[in-house]
This record gives structure tokens, C-alpha cells and sequence, in this order.
């Protein structure tokens, strides 16, 4: 049979009425055994499954994990969010979930949003993306209970022995810590570091990793501009002509990319750049990159909602949690 | 009040037992007029709506759009898809349409994701992306009457005159013809063209444009090379020892930034290099490039499930179509 079987379908293959059918799934005391077995074996026969919208309304259960996808930014890095959305979609398919996406361009629409889709019990659990201090999106989750995780850690001060909710994030210290002892073993000592302005959660930790794998005694050059890959070309080019440097640690691939533009316009190709988040711009520019493993993130996050099982677990909707921390890996062009 | 309104609050607020609110909802007719006004002027002080999965069971209508995601594939490219998503998501969400995402690795297991959808009435509608010529999806989605349109033509013969369904696509002609006359423009006649090997519909008509606006007696140099970066990059030095090239036309970024660093190799640093699909790839590396205009793209799809209404129109379920041609624009570096 092309199509999904219907109840008639059912009726017409037990040799009963619908209302017999309906009574079998709704009200079996009411049907004679006899019946009852005819119509079940009817049922296994087609294949037949009530209504999706139907058991929706019994279970309150939607199978479906609500997204917020930002509007599309461009820049180098947009795609590692994308690439979470990609892994998380068929994760979740292969745990007979599916993703929901929802737009909302501000953290309060983003609120409206989540409110909707729990008021129409959409979504069994959502998870949010690009987490700040003072987050008002996991406040609200909090107080109305429901089931999250984040992409992104809480950025307070108990995030790993107290979090406040779930969450799965990427270990950047660690990846920038690779990348600063690959730079020092194949370039030099004289690694610098190149991040955004501070006050960035995700660009501090960066560079964290960076500051405590330096070689004793080596000079903590430290540059700074903002996710432009432009910018980031002038800031380099300026630097060059006063430090000596053998390598360069960057936060991220647009200003990595910026930096070797700068490296080949003052002559300087021998300087090692490494980027981070592995993106197609450093693939296609031979840079070395920090990998954020987003398809290990997707497994997480389901792991954190789900633990073994196929079902949101119950502790997802509670206050206090978990976390997974994904250790990145660098890949070396 | 923080959560939505339930029929016990409407009951609460009108004073009346829940009982009452529910026949004033399902079977009006039993309950007195006066009744029936203040149960209304309660739902209406409270904004109450009943639960989505009883309305939808109602209309059998989910206002969801569901969208098949490939795996990350990676590539310079691959964020054109992303970007029709993220518009998609956000114009769905315009006019009070969400979108579901699913996953699937073949044509055949994206059709069994469809049919869980259709036999679930989990979407309204569907969008297909990447089609190709003898398309399965197409067949199943027209045979099952299922309201879909696709990103992408049919690639048959009668793909304007009269489309087998509905459709949208980018005028990948029109936009080589723009990049085709800006290079004879900006840098000379001898406009070279780097496109995939045949047999690539899409390709096909990407080289169109850029053959028929070759100003007349122009040698036609054209070129092949997979969707690879490397190997662009091996084809275009071989191609510029042998042939005199003031520009060359790209069929996508990849392709360009092979041919940018092969003339930048070459100390050809003045050959005119542009693109197509306008990535960050071709940003950060200053090279022109056709882009594709995504979100023009995703307006089009909905119009033409939709037309100027608020929920799928009838055709979009018909054999039979119409279709939206997206005119690109050369983005000049």
C-alpha cells in the first residue's frame, strides 16, 4: 500500500464497522474478545498507527527539539553553527527526533518564541545556542520548566562542579593549547596570540589555552581586533614590523585568514597561522586549524536530554545539571 | 500571567465549570447565549487558544514546512544551502509557519522521511533542494499529493512553459552573462570559462551564460575541474602556459579560489578571477562573485505554496506548476 493505512482501511480489512475500529483503540472493555483480536490483526497487518496529532494530544509528547537559527550572518565562521544543525538534525533523526527551527532575531523574541512553541507543546525540549552572562533565554527555561540544554556554557562561576542547567560546550583552552605547542615544535618559540576584544567568554577562554602552554621566558605578544578578517590583515601587518614572531595562535579563522594575507604581503610566509574552527576559508588557504568536532556537540546535547533512553529525561526540565565538554582537535595543514 | 491560559482558567474567569467552556468550543449550540458571551469575553481577556494538537487534529493542519538537511558535506560552497534555510526559517516564520528539518543520505530514505511526515500530517508542505533529472522525490511527492515545491527546476523539457510542479531556481545564465561582461569590461576580451565536467544541469547553465556573452570572435577557452579547490588549482596553471586569458568565469567560489592561487603562482596576480555563490571564501579573498540571493530565493518558495495567503494553496498539491526564476547579482571586488 502506497499511502499509510487509514481506520476504514482497518474496518474494511476485520470485516467491522469504524466505530468498532475506534472502539478497539479507545474503549476495548466495550468490544467482544473475538472482535478485538480481528480488528488487532487487521491492525498489525497494515501497518495502521493512529493519528500522529491524535497520540500527540494523549502523550504531550511532540518528538521534536525546538532551535532558534539565527538570521545568516556570513563571515568565515557562521558555518560551525550550521554544521551543529546539520549533526544535531540527523543525531536526533537516528533517535526518532526531529528538529524544529525557529527564527528570532533578539533574546526577548527568542523568549516569545520558546513561550509559543511550549504553550502549543511543540517541542518535548529546546536547545539554545551562543549562551551569555546573564542570559535571560535560560532564566526564562528555568523558571517554567522546560526541557534545555545549551550550546554553550552558563559563563558563571560554577559551571562545572554547580552548573546551573545542561550544557555541552567545546574546550577551546585545550584546542588553542595544541595549536601553541604544534606552532612552538614546527615553527618556534615566539608563538602570539591573536583574539577579539575582551569581554568575550569564548575568546578568553581561547586564550587561556594559548598564555599557559607559551614556553618559559618567551614574550606573551598579544594582538587584538575584531571578527574581520580586514581589520585583523592591518592589525598583523603593524605587529610584523615590530615583534619578532614565529608563529601566530589565532581566536578564530577570520582573523586567521587575515593573518596570513598580512604574513604574504610583508614577506613573511614562514609564519605559521592557525585558526580556529576548521572552516572551508582555512581548508581552502592550506591553514592549520582548531576542529570544533560539532557533530560530537549534537551527540551530547541529545546525550544530556535523553541519557540512554529515546524519551526527554525528566531532569532535563529541572534546575541544576550537567555538562559535556568537547575536546577539539587540531588539524594540521 | 507568565504561562498560556488553560480551559481551566477560562472557566475560572467566566465562572462557569470546564465542562461548559469545552461545549462553548466543541458544540456551542448547547449552551445558552449568555453563557456563551461571557465564556468568549473570558477567552478573549485571557487570550486563550486550545492546545495546537487538538486544533491540528481539527484542521489537519500543522503550519510546518518541512525541509530535507543534507549531512555538512563541507566545502567553500555548501553554505548556500544554509543560507536558503536560515531564510527560509525566518520568512516561514513571517507569516506563522515553522520549519522541520529532517535528515536522510538518499534519495529513497528522504522519501521514507516524507512519508513518516505525510502519514503523521507532521507538515503542510514540503521543500525539496538539489533536484535532478529523473528526480524520485518528484514522482513520489506528485503521485502522493503532497503540497511541495522544490528549490531547483525539473530539469525537463518543459521546465518554463509548463513545469511539471512547482518551482524555484536562480538564473545561474544570467548570472555568468553578468560576470562574462563585467570581466570583458574590466580586463579584456579573452574571458576563459572554469566549470564542472558535463553533465551537471546546473553547470550546463552556468556555462550558457558566459558562452553567449563572449564578445564575437573571442576564443572560447574552457576548462574542467571537479568541485576541488587542489585540483583547480593544478587545471588552471597548466591552462594559463597554454592559453592567453584576460579573466576567467568561475561556476563556483571553489573553483575561483583554485584559480585565484594559481594565478597568484603564476605571477598573474592582473588575471580577473570571479565566482559564483558569493561565499566568505570569496570575500575573504577579495574576488567577485555572482551571488545567488538566498532569501529571494525562500520568498519565492512561499509565495508559491502560498500565494498572498496564510496557509498552503490548494495548486501546491496539483500536478502541474508554476515556478519562480531568481535573477542573481554579480557582487563586484
Amino acid at each position: 500500500m502506497n499511502r499509510a493505512a487509514t481506520i476504514e482501511d482497518v474496518a474494511r480489512e476485520a470485516g467491522v464497522s469504524r466505530q468498532t475500529v475506534s472502539n478497539v483503540l479507545n474503549a476495548p472493555d466495550v468490544v467482544r474478545a473475538q472482535t478485538r483480536e480481528r480488528v488487532q490483526a487487521a491492525i498489525d497487518l497494515l501497518g495502521y498507527s493512529p493519528h500522529v496529532a491524535a497520540r500527540r494530544l494523549r502523550t504531550r509528547r511532540s518528538s521534536t527539539i525546538g532551535v532558534h537559527l539565527d538570521p545568516y550572518a556570513g563571515g568565515i565562521s557562521g558555518v560551525v553553527l550550521d554544521r551543529f544543525v546539520h549533526a544535531l538534525t540527523e543525531r536526533a533523526g537516528e533517535r526518532g527526533l526531529r528538529v524544529a527551527l525557529y527564527a528570532a532575531r533578539t533574546p526577548e523574541e527568542e523568549i516569545r518564541r520558546m513561550a509559543d512553541l511550549r504553550d502549543g507543546a511543540e517541542v518535548d525540549a529546546i536547545v539554545i545556542t551562543g549562551t551569555f552572562a546573564g542570559d535571560p533565554r535560560t532564566r526564562w527555561l528555568l523558571d517554567h520548566r522546560v526541557p534545555f540544554v545549551s550550546f554553550g556554557r552558563p559563563w558563571g562561576e560554577d559551571d562545572y562542579a554547580e552548573p546551573a542547567h545542561l550544557w555541552v560546550d567545546v574546550d577551546g583552552a585545550a584546542g588553542t593549547e595544541q595549536a601553541t605547542r604544534h606552532a612552538v615544535a614546527s615553527a618556534g618559540p615566539r608563538v602570539g596570540f591573536l583574539g577579539w576584544p575582551e569581554g568575550s567568554g569564548t575568546g578568553d577562554d581561547r586564550e587561556t589555552g594559548w598564555r599557559r602552554s607559551l614556553p618559559r621566558g618567551a614574550d606573551a605578544v598579544r594582538l587584538v581586533a575584531p571578527e574581520s578578517v580586514a581589520t585583523a590583515r592591518e592589525v598583523v601587518a603593524d605587529a610584523l614590523a615590530h615583534h619578532d614572531l614565529d608563529a601566530l595562535v589565532c581566536a578564530s579563522d577570520s582573523l586567521a585568514v587575515g593573518a596570513h594575507l598580512a604574513a604574504v604581503t610583508s614577506g613573511r610566509t614562514d609564519l605559521e597561522v592557525i585558526g580556529f574552527d576548521n572552516t572551508p576559508a582555512a581548508e581552502a588557504l592550506g591553514l592549520s586549524s582548531v576542529e570544533q568536532r560539532p557533530e560530537d556537540v549534537a551527540s551530547g546535547a541529545l546525550d544530556l536530554l535523553m541519557g540512554a533512553g529515546s524519551v526527554i529525561a525528566p531532569r532535563a526540565a529541572e534546575p541544576g545539571g550537567a555538562h559535556v565538554l568537547v575536546e577539539p582537535r587540531l588539524v594540521v595543514r
